[in-house]
């Protein structure tokens, strides 16, 4: 289908429908003893003992499998700041995943603030209703302070998608890509390209997972301590991926590079760049919904793997891959806080459903039925 | 059923369904290609249209039929401050009775605080999903402020329910019961006993209907303009309702009233009271679950009509009987504030519902399928 028609299919299914989403009940009304037993006067018994018992809210209240989407629309797909109106629909699919791929009840909230004070009082004023919550297309650096705020001041799971979901499935698929071409995680020399979300909590996974060489490029070159224009996130990158202070641009940092990841914007990436890492190097290059680099294009440089975040090429780095799996795992198993062991955890059991990695194949599909169930048990 | 046996199903009914809705999809998700329809990288359109055109968000998202409906916990049912977590079964239970009786999808939000600024910041910033909002279980007077800056603000419908579905519905039975005692509503000298949210809404729709005399009653007795203790609203109660300042308690206040409506507390009004007022009087008793006065005890003091919030009498005066119709209607007429007039149709529209009203059949049920149709005809 032309791109044209595809938005055009798009656009008249969204007027079909007039929202993704509804709400159900369940347990029908059919009678005045049903209503009475479910609103006035019987619901009284499970407000007056959720007053005096709160932390029985999960057994009696949606509180049990509802999580909160949240996003101020400050950085949606690759169509940027375009607000909570914009947001919205991008929210209610990613409720329709929720729902459909691990059964959970997601809410999608856009709010008409894009302030991170008053984005984090909000979120904790809506909380007592949900299981968890999932930050949504919020911007850099904006997103790293609202998330912490809210992890050390909630009981319940936070996760910013565009961070940590990002970042279980592209170290899922670089998993598979190294062991399809027979590299090894610890002496890989790994180059990221974009600083915003995606890049730091790709970065701080990586280092997590025991990746010794990783230098990560911004607008202005390699992230390095000795650089003045750093904010405190970027600072923190600088002193841990970088103590040696290599300074430069992409092509300074790809020599001898067997790993670049582009999370950053279309084009970036040119195919003399490929040539200057060693030889049969893996190429993600994820922005969406144009890559840093064409696959084609990836491959007359010399890649030996290559993923995109597209559907219409091999190797697709998907959120969708982690997070329903991630918030199923953390409300069965009653998790307070996703730490970056379950995170690394996730990572290998979505890197584990592909038996034997092949060039073409080094991360298992969406509509993979055991998927959701595996992610969920490492999150625990 | 003894009262315990019922508490006790209820509760069991609450802990076997673990939250009383859900949420479901519109379309279901069964290939890769209505993933990319729906979400990346079809949801791209939608978004970057309504980015442009955010007129538009009722016709391609949850706008178009969603209302949220907001309590902070502090005026819930007879049990009053009991706070967000015991707030929450009863916004659930409200939501299952907007989808079931009106098709309309209503997300319960629970919030945690109670100070009134936070509260309206909050709706704020939530409103952009939503096609109105329904404030609930909110004590008075910080009720008429939140509500009052809210519809100031927002241009979607915003309805304190505790206030007008309340005051809709009091209205509805008492127009049946003047009807079925050949009184007149013009003629009536009505008491109502309690001054809060629904106490306020009652007086004020009773006085736009056409009643000249009303005199509302608090915790010290009559409102009277003399009074130095009345904070803004009962100000605006006392000019409205008693030029003639009028003191003394309920008893002084009930010699020669046709009506009392009481929206306070069990147990306040005795046989007594009802023999001070006119022969045959018409008694409503609404506090829940104790009425002010049982409905053989006003009968003893010579009641020939009496009306209560219960299943288990006749003439049950439910909110449950507007709200859905009254959103229904804003939703269905893109009504963008729910003017005076348009309760006082909708008062109308549900007495019109019972033909030949008598003293035991003043109000439909809510179970009656034209109900919320006939409700909503009048919000436009």
């Amino acid at each position: 289908m032309a791109k044209s028609d595809f938005r055009i299919k798009a656009l008249k299914l969204h007027k079909k429908l007039k929202g993704k989403i509804e709400i159900s009940l369940k347990a029908p009304i059919f009678s005045p003893e049903d209503l009475n037993l479910l609103y006035t006067p019987g619901v009284g018994a499970a407000a007056s003992h959720l007053a005096k018992h709160p932390e029985d809210l999960s057994e009696m209240t949606i509180k049990n499998n509802t999580i909160l989407i949240v996003s101020d629309g400050s950085a949606v797909l690759g169509l940027g700041d375009i607000g909570p109106e914009g947001a919205l629909p991008v929210m209610e699919g990613k409720a329709m995943i929720f729902k459909q791929f691990a059964g959970i009840n997601a809410f999608p909230m856009v709010l008409a603030t894009q302030d991170p004070d008053e984005i984090v009082k909000t979120v904790r004023y809506l909380s007592p209703a949900f299981g968890g919550i999932n930050l949504e297309d919020i911007s850099a650096p904006r997103c790293f302070d609202i998330e912490r705020q809210l992890i050390d001041s909630l009981d319940i799971p936070v996760m910013h998608d565009d961070q940590h979901g990002t970042a279980i499935v592209v170290f899922a698929g670089l998993i598979n890509a190294l062991k399809a071409s027979r590299q090894k995680l610890q002496k890989s020399k790994i180059v990221i390209l974009g600083a915003g979300a995606a890049g730091y909590a790709v970065a701080k996974m990586l280092k997590k997972a025991g990746v010794q060489e990783i230098l990560v490029i911004d607008r202005k070159g390699i992230i390095a301590p000795s650089r003045q224009d750093l904010n405190f996130y970027k600072k923190e990158l600088a002193q841990m991926t970088n103590p040696k202070n290599t300074k430069g641009e992409l092509k300074d940092a790809l020599r001898g590079a067997n790993v670049i990841i582009g999370v950053s914007g279309p084009d970036l990436i040119k195919y003399e760049h490929i040539k200057l890492m060693i030889e049969n190097p893996i190429v993600f290059a994820l922005a969406n919904p144009i890559p840093e680099i064409m696959p084609q294009e990836a491959k007359r440089g010399g890649a030996c793997i290559i993923a995109t975040g597209r559907s219409d090429f091999p190797n697709q780095i998907n959120n969708a891959l982690a997070f329903p799996g991630v918030f199923r795992g953390a409300l069965d198993n009653k998790v307070k806080k996703i730490t970056d062991q379950m995170k690394i955890k996730a990572a290998y059991a979505i890197a584990s459903m592909i038996k034997n990695p092949t060039s073409g194949n080094i991360i298992p599909s969406i509509f993979n039925k055991k998927l959701v169930a595996t992610v969920a048990k490492s999150i625990q």
